[in-house]
């Protein structure tokens, strides 16, 4: 008998659904995933809808999307649910779910605000899973945050109390698959870079304060530094690159930055399957990270894409300036969540209670 | 008679040389260039040699190239050079043939930090041309920046003063024809883009700290702050966007940092031909300046390619966000080397030599 | 007193819209278009809704979208339509205007199996406007082909006759604009080719065969040879590339071939605006025609954009292999349908009415 | 110990000899190779080398480039050596190894007009092998075709009996990796697909002629058709795509013709590792195959980038149209030498005669 945990996953036509599906077509914790979409696709031969790259996963191929409801999920035995939903849309949807017991695992950006819901990084902000004890729905909603802001934190992590910032200066070049799909026409892209992503800037800022912010018995006290950000489209079909500027307060030595990137691994003893060792790669290379030859990064194979690549590390006090890159679908996105529902069952199995009854 | 000046174009076959070749066929105070070339395309058809997507100038596409020396240079009369040279192999040529009296125009790099040579962008800083003063040799070497640097200084210029910056966070989206001919294989740029143009981050704040900087006794005393660049290669085949941060130490009000940009003309009453009237752009629409449309920005038809487009303007205090475009190979490359000759003559022309005898 | 022929623009938002404003925007016979609209896009200034990369005219950036029905325009004294409708939608509108006495000239593939409607390539087939002898409606419906069928009869048009073709194979690299807007998303197109077009194949054999048929007493006769097509949609902004074998069952020379397209030039005497001169370009380089290099071609400059180009011309008989380039937009597009009006014009102004009352 | 062939790629810097590298690194039957290269890259760490978007086999990148000559890799005990030589400088060396009693698999061109030397494709003509018995060396000479020529084989050896093809008509999509390193300028492709690849055209005639071909007294008799093809280069980085048009002599139905791709698997008993299985895939869908998605076919996982697909199948008697693509750099090439080499050792360990002596 399958002991793995049933789920499902919402919007798996879109990109980040098909990742979602990927990833738990074969998973070992959690059982490949009913696959939920709108309406309109209710019926339609999963294979018939893929538009990745990457293979379709063989164990999906054949599958039916489906149009449940939050009922019928719950009463399908449902009890892990991946949310790709469009913003906007997810919020409601992922707390009545959350309300009838499941746990949401969202890349929606609805609850990244949500004073009970972590918005998490592994490796990251661990520490923010407190914030569940404030929740107050049977099941726990837990966020991935934005693509750029995973990948600009998972870099900034091991390094921001060395160099205690004033501010942080990143511009980004920010891969096609970001804008879900259809996407950007091909017409506005080609021989072109789109120097705006909407609410892109705002949403980096916000949400990497928070996850380098503390949590205190009010809650989450964000970061208080600057964080001054630039984003662009360019042609590239996944990886978000980011140049990044810290103007630091302080003035460690370039070798111990670098051995705060090489040594971080705060995981490594739980073993999460989708968790790569190491999360941060530091290159060495004079011309990466690169999208093309970056994005994939990530040890062992079923954490591929999982992990960030830092390039270019160059260190005059007080600018310290860097490029990280990241698989804006994996990472950022899909991925993201598998890592944070592999953290969240590991810490249960601990015996710990389940962060007590909701509120 | 042809009362126009006679010029010639070196290092005629490559991208810059053949966007000087494109501006000089037909230009009213210029005679169409000698073609010069190296030894191995002596003979060549111009025509048989032109790679631009822009049509090559009738009048000169049955030309020949050649490749004279200095001396001869000066023999056939030319009084005008117009370098499109490989830095390292410029700086020589160019003294000699300033040394005979011709006056020299330069893309090339060698000489863009010879205290005798102004790094001219004539609307940003058309006082450095006292330095020809300093001079030690009859004809004059002008130079005109790294195209990233133009571009950056145009934006700048008119509003540096009211924003006093304490420091310039520049990160670059350069097009594939400001690495020349052959340039960029196709295979290391489609669906990526390269976080490294060699040497680039160096010139773009030694070059910028110089022409924001002053003339005084001793020569130029560069711009005090700090200039911070990050710079990324992106397929784009023309066209130079730049997401620049200021730092700013004054808070002007957005109204007189728009009203800067959009009144600023100095060059008006001289009425250049290849000066752009405005020579900077402000872009009302949300997602501009975008290389594809807006890389060819200039008024009148003669200016086509030398504007700069600014866009994006978000002011947070201290923090102000602006992305600029300026066609690299035009006005960062042979355009601003032709508008720097017409300023040079110009100036002349107001009756005056302002500069004297060589030292 | 403006004596040019008032004239609209119906889909003027499209592609093909834009190049029609543009092409009629300071036209020598037509009066600068009504730009009819979409209701949804009533009101919207036309150079905010402008997405080509050639600038928007300035005569017609602050004109508004219009949604008149064909009584109001008929009202508003239009006398000439340039139709860039959906195909599908533009049919009825389209007769409904040429009942009330408008001339259409249309882009749309509604009527282009109209027995009383020309197919028209004014080079290839002007006899073809016998056709409207049999029109039952007071004004004219000229519809210009395919784009991929105007390339491929304007460069089979001077030779066809010489090779008596039994079946002529064509390949296409067909452009991102060719889809229209929004078009082909990013995603489907970057690092890829898309084998298929729909309906594109049948158009290009059918639109072909008609072209170049004759007009006989019950109609259209059509070419009798097999043309065989297959579609490719290429990461090209503009221009349709073809590879084009003909099977041919005469053996003319190669230079006879040659000097056909050279000298084709039937339109010469009536010097039509955007008639180019000549309009079949033989290519002697070894790796032309290029659509980044050659879709602008076409003199005058009130023609560019409407001349084909032909290039690597191998004849192995029976095996005639060449490449033909056109602008799809311009050439297989709204410069086609202005050069018909402007074809039809010169044939009126002969002073006789050529064709006669509707039926 | 390792029984395992010990192996060598010549050549091993270049696109080919990386994707041979990889193919090699962990191969059942051969050893991994020793890597050499051109003495400029001589001493190099291969990791640092490595180009391709794949990541580096652990196992070889570490491994220094060597450069020694024939004498020295027979004297090492290298028995098969893989050769990405370029064309023009590999026949020589190719042979002095063959006469040293190495085998020789080769991608390089020199020899695939050789009539000793089989123009092997395993699976459409493993007959040719019996040129060996012809061979004048020790060592054997295999080559395999040119890119384009393999896929449109693969992709009529199944029904070409069937087909009796008066000719073959095929125009290409071929691919920027074809090109080798630094191999296409982007600005020359961006935006662009240019019609002409040297040499390419004849190189499909004549290879397709001699593999479709059949193994008579006096050698090979070229298959009579007519083979007709067109070469573009777009701006894909791997996988050509081929557009097809057989025209047919018989008439076939279509459903025979699919059974003849669908059952088409002569290497199946054989259980060749890098072989794939099927080796011809039919796509279904409408807008199938395309680059991105279906250049690595093929199943196992030793044989990805192994199959060709073919899609869009069209049969309107006598024309039948299909798509055909390949992954160029591994069928096309590494992947086809390294199959080539598991043929032979299959068939020599059936126990047959080494084809005897050398004549």
């Amino acid at each position: 008998m399958d002991e793995r945990t049933p789920t499902a996953v919402l919007g798996a036509a879109g990109i980040i659904g098909q990742h979602f599906a990927r990833l738990l077509a074969d998973h070992p914790h959690f059982a490949p995933p009913l696959l939920v979409g709108a309406p309109r696709s209710r019926g339609a031969r999963f294979g018939d809808l893929w538009t990745l790259a990457e293979p379709v996963p063989s164990a999906l191929a054949d599958e039916r999307v489906r149009s449940p409801g939050p009922a019928e999920l719950a009463r399908r035995g449902v009890r892990l649910v991946f949310s790709a939903l469009p913003s906007g849309r997810a919020g409601v949807i992922e707390t009545d779910l959350a309300r009838r017991g499941l746990d949401v695992f969202t890349n929606a950006s609805d609850h990244r605000g949500d004073p009970a819901v972590p918005l998490l990084v592994p490796e990251a902000n661990p520490q923010h899973l407190e914030l569940l004890r404030r929740r107050r729905t049977r099941g726990v909603v837990v966020a991935n945050p934005n693509c750029t802001a995973t990948g600009l934190t998972l870099a900034l992590a091991p390094v921001v109390d060395l160099l205690a910032p004033a501010s942080i200066h990143v511009a980004t070049y920010q891969a096609l698959s970001g804008a879900g799909s259809p996407g950007v026409p091909s017409l506005a892209i080609t021989d072109n870079v789109i120097p705006l992503i909407p609410d892109e800037e705002e949403k980096v800022a916000r949400e990497s304060g928070r996850i380098l912010g503390t949590v205190g018995p009010k809650g989450i006290r964000r970061w208080p530094g600057d964080i001054v950000a630039q984003c662009v489209r360019v042609g590239v079909r996944d990886g978000h690159l980011e140049a990044v500027t810290v103007v630091a307060r302080r003035r460690p030595t370039l070798r111990a930055l670098l051995r705060r990137w090489t040594e971080f691994d705060p995981l490594r003893e739980r073993a999460l399957p989708t968790a790569p060792a190491p999360p941060v790669l530091v290159r060495p290379e004079s011309d990466r990270p690169q999208p093309l030859l970056d994005r994939w990064a990530g040890a062992p194979a079923s954490a591929r894409g999982m992990a960030v690549s830092v390039g270019r590390v160059r260190w005059d006090p007080p600018y310290l300036r860097f490029f990280v890159l990241s698989h804006n679908a994996v990472r950022g996105g899909a991925g993201g969540s598998v890592l944070n529902a592999e953290l969240v069952r590991s810490w249960l199995a601990e015996g710990s209670p389940r962060w007590g009854p909701p509120r």
